[in-house]
């Protein structure tokens, strides 16, 4: 699978700048590339405690996508899924670190532990105060003595990233994070593996076959499960942590592992919330995009457990745009549809001189159907007629139905009928016009004037405009000789503008648009000819 | 490639309650279910222009996610890729408009164009105002008369939001849709398709290939090009834009359409921001996912003149977690490495009995070397008394800079020295040994509590403990033994603990976790042996 990548070597430095220069300003970077690579606030004065995260690269938008006010103050990218080196750590360290002190957030990895853990004794050496907490929310493997780091160290940046900037102590937040850590529970499933920069894809996981209990850098799953559905998916994560929640109110985090569609998120998100454990899931982060394996098409659930200044502390307002919020997890909201979406049926009244114009037009449509669609299968799929002639009889049936009395009401009805009877494109496009015509009659228009406004509406929606070989190359002249000069001029102008339609071999409209220029010379457009002949022989 | 879905046909129906669950009360949706998929903001008084926009699903989190205040009102979601039916968008119009009225922002595909433009045409029977802006900024084939609408339409979005937020009338809000609409230009690249719901995917761009010009909906792009890398895709996205661009600032969006990972989107954001265009654009939204093709693995950019007015909209604050924001594009700013990231030599200084004792324990290990790897052959790869060797070569090649008259600069020293020329976990953690017992020295404890608190950092980091089968089995009751009854005492506890760690089967830490209990039977920790040898040869 090729990537959007340049250089191997280059991605992270490259990705690095990526996001700082969409950032706004908001974020600044240490000038030690290409090895040190930290992300730093640019509006930081030092005045608080410093938090300090990272790790390998490809968790994106972790790190650096969640320094800013309110959560991290510097990010340490190293290599994709390789622990910085301890010099970039302690460059950052350095770097944000002031008389508050500072607190190192690192995922249970040994290569983090080991260089971000030597950083931070050096860092000592120069006299300053750096704790360091080590996340391990994983729970794939229950029986490992030290489980990985994942996801739900979103939760202790956020808490830990609220607490620091209300000018809380060292130690306060050093004991915060110690508290989510000690709280906070995560499991993740995927249905395939990752793609890393520059390597082939491990093609590990078959169709059929999902792994749960996975870690953040393509490392298989504790275990290969069948995979049937989203519903299962969610039920086999869910097992796994209910087993280790208590019966209290959590805050969960829903995290795209990178490669799941929005679309899919949203219907795991669905799941959750109709999990056996929704009922203790009060407050949601996601679902978001937030600690990733690369492309993984997988997921990851995250909780833990809420008090009041946890929950104060994880919806506090933070700058950085990748933290998605924290929300109140609630039943569907379900309001009545609106009154009138069933359209009133207008009131029968009879008229016959309009049942007998109606007819007579219903009829010369029927009467055209084969030539019709002959012609339309010149340039398409010869069923112009046929979808004309069978509205037409579906008008026909309906006269007694219809507000023949009211031409203001009747466009409507007309407008209704065909929407309903006719399918396709041109049926919507006609109860448009109709439509359209009804509402300029309701203001007070002519019949002719309201036609050319149905029509004018008609062109606006369909896109189609004069010369794109359409029906509105014969009824634009028509309507407009008709409201001018009579009947038999808008039959003249209405064969004219159809005679016009075969020398049109660039249709702009319409299907045939897509049909090459041969195919189309010499044949009468066959909406154009129909309107044609329907204005003729009413002037006959 | 499986999904995370259940019934197709309840793909969006879940999808939408997942998003609405998830949004923390702020949506709700109309009581349409299944046909009628409409999300409306559940804080909409109908006080101002309504916004109501949709389509076809499939490019969350469009449009349902840019549902709320500042954004859109209302989102019609018609199946995946198809769009709404009528009485959908009906549905959606009358549940939001007010005096105020009505804006349909509708994508320029022939389904969504009539079935809205019919839908309004029945909302103005029911004496609502109802404007429709259709998004065309597509440049993909400009010379098709009907472009289509893609992640343009963001702009659209935003801008009217904004404005219709601020109380502007319909007609404001409208002539500001047709004006962003008239400006922006898009254009999408893709290395792989997009995988429908229920659908096989469709292999149509081999390897070494990309798409230029797509849409929307996994219809293929313009033009199928061969692809090199990041830097060559987003050279031929400008190149397209910088045709139709005018010699202005612009706002710029970086759209992923699905399937690119972060990471690759933050390369292509650089790519972006150091191309040929980049001089003007001042403004960028993303890169972020935000009008996708499913799980399509492509980006598309959107640019669009700016103006003062514009640029407060854009910016000015909503509601919906999708929008990623609107931020200036800046330049990295580049901060200068801190002081005291390579760490301050110290200065040598000479101690005869201190650099003899050195030496000492310096060719104890050196001595050791055979003995030991063949004891790391049992349950690693045969190199720990090469390790120490080497480490301990290296320190008596650097004993004439050592600060030997000072036991807690010393300390620091050989932490550094060992951080240098000792590769592995077990150069980091003596580093951090030695590191921390010298700040534990400096604080006034005496040299063998230093080397305690030295211990204690170390198994923190490294997360051993006694019965682990690590060093640590031998070394901590050796200081805890030559604190309190010297040097004989401390040289039988170390090896007291080191043979105990034969009949340790099961390691929890370091490389020996990951071998069976057969192989470690038997067998002492090499780590724990060099340490009794030490104790024991400085004790004869």
């Amino acid at each position: 699978m090729a990537q959007f990548i340049n250089e191997k070597d280059a991605t992270v430095t490259e990705a690095v700048d990526g996001v700082i220069q969409a950032s706004g300003g908001a974020l600044a970077r240490l000038d030690g590339y290409p090895h040190i690579r930290v992300v730093v606030r640019n509006d930081w004065d030092k005045s608080r405690v410093a938090l300090v995260s990272g790790g390998g690269s490809g968790h994106e938008p972790a790190h650096a996508g969640f320094v800013g006010r309110g959560m991290l103050t510097a990010a340490i990218c190293g290599d994709v899924f390789a622990s910085p080196s301890v010099d970039a750590v302690l460059a950052g360290i350095l770097a944000v670190t002031g008389p508050a002190g500072c607190l190192l957030i690192v995922k249970n990895y040994t290569g983090d532990r080991l260089n971000f853990g030597l950083a931070a004794e050096r860092a000592r050496a120069f006299g300053l105060k750096v704790n360091m907490a080590i996340v391990d929310d994983d729970i794939a493997l229950p029986d490992l003595p030290q489980p990985r780091g994942v996801a739900g160290t979103l939760f202790v940046h956020k808490i830990t990233g609220a607490l620091a900037e209300s000018g809380a102590s060292l130690d306060e937040v050093t004991r915060a994070a110690e508290r989510v850590i000690a709280g906070t529970k995560s499991i993740g499933m995927s249905l395939d593996t990752c793609t890393v920069p520059g390597s082939p894809k491990e093609e590990r996981i078959g169709l059929g076959k999902a792994e749960l209990g996975l870690g953040i850098h393509g490392e298989a799953g504790a275990h290969q499960i069948d995979y049937h559905n989203a519903e299962q998916a969610v039920a086999a994560v869910t097992a796994k942590l209910s087993a280790v929640m208590e019966d209290a109110p959590h805050v969960v985090l829903l995290n795209n592992l990178g490669g799941a569609s929005v679309l899919e998120m949203s219907i795991l998100a669905n799941e959750l919330a109709t999990s056996p454990i929704a009922g203790n899931l009060k407050l949601i982060v996601g679902p978001a995009t937030m600690m990733t394996s690369l492309d993984m098409r997988g997921f990851s659930v995250s909780v833990y457990p809420l008090n009041t200044q946890d929950q104060a502390l994880l919806t506090a307002p933070c700058d950085p745009s990748a933290w998605p919020g924290c929300k109140a997890l609630k039943p569907v909201t379900v309001i009545a549809l609106p009154d009138g979406l069933r359209p009133i049926q207008p009131i029968p009244s009879e008229h016959k001189p309009t049942a007998d114009f109606l007819t007579r037009c219903c009829k010369i449509l029927i009467d055209a159907e084969t030539a019709l669609n002959a012609l339309d299968a010149k340039s398409g799929d010869g069923d112009t007629g046929s979808t004309l002639a069978g509205a037409a009889r579906a008008l026909i049936g309906a006269m007694n139905r219809l507000p023949l009395a009211d031409h203001t009401q009747l466009f409507r009805a007309i407008g209704q009928e065909l929407s309903q009877t006719m399918g396709g494109s041109s049926g919507v496009l006609l109860a448009i016009f109709f439509t359209a015509a009804g509402d300029a009659a309701s203001s007070g228009l002519s019949m002719v004037a309201a036609l050319k406004e149905g029509l004018n509406r008609m062109q606006q929606i369909g896109g189609a405009q004069p010369g794109d070989r359409t029906m509105v190359d014969a009824l634009k002249p028509a309507l407009e000789a008709l409201e001018s000069h009579g009947l038999a001029q808008a039959a003249q102008a209405a064969r004219k503008g159809a005679i016009h339609t075969a020398s049109i071999t660039k249709a702009k409209a319409g299907r045939a648009s897509y049909i090459n220029a041969e195919q189309l010379q010499g044949h009468i457009d066959p909406g154009a000819e129909a309107v044609a002949r329907l204005f003729e022989q009413l002037s006959a």
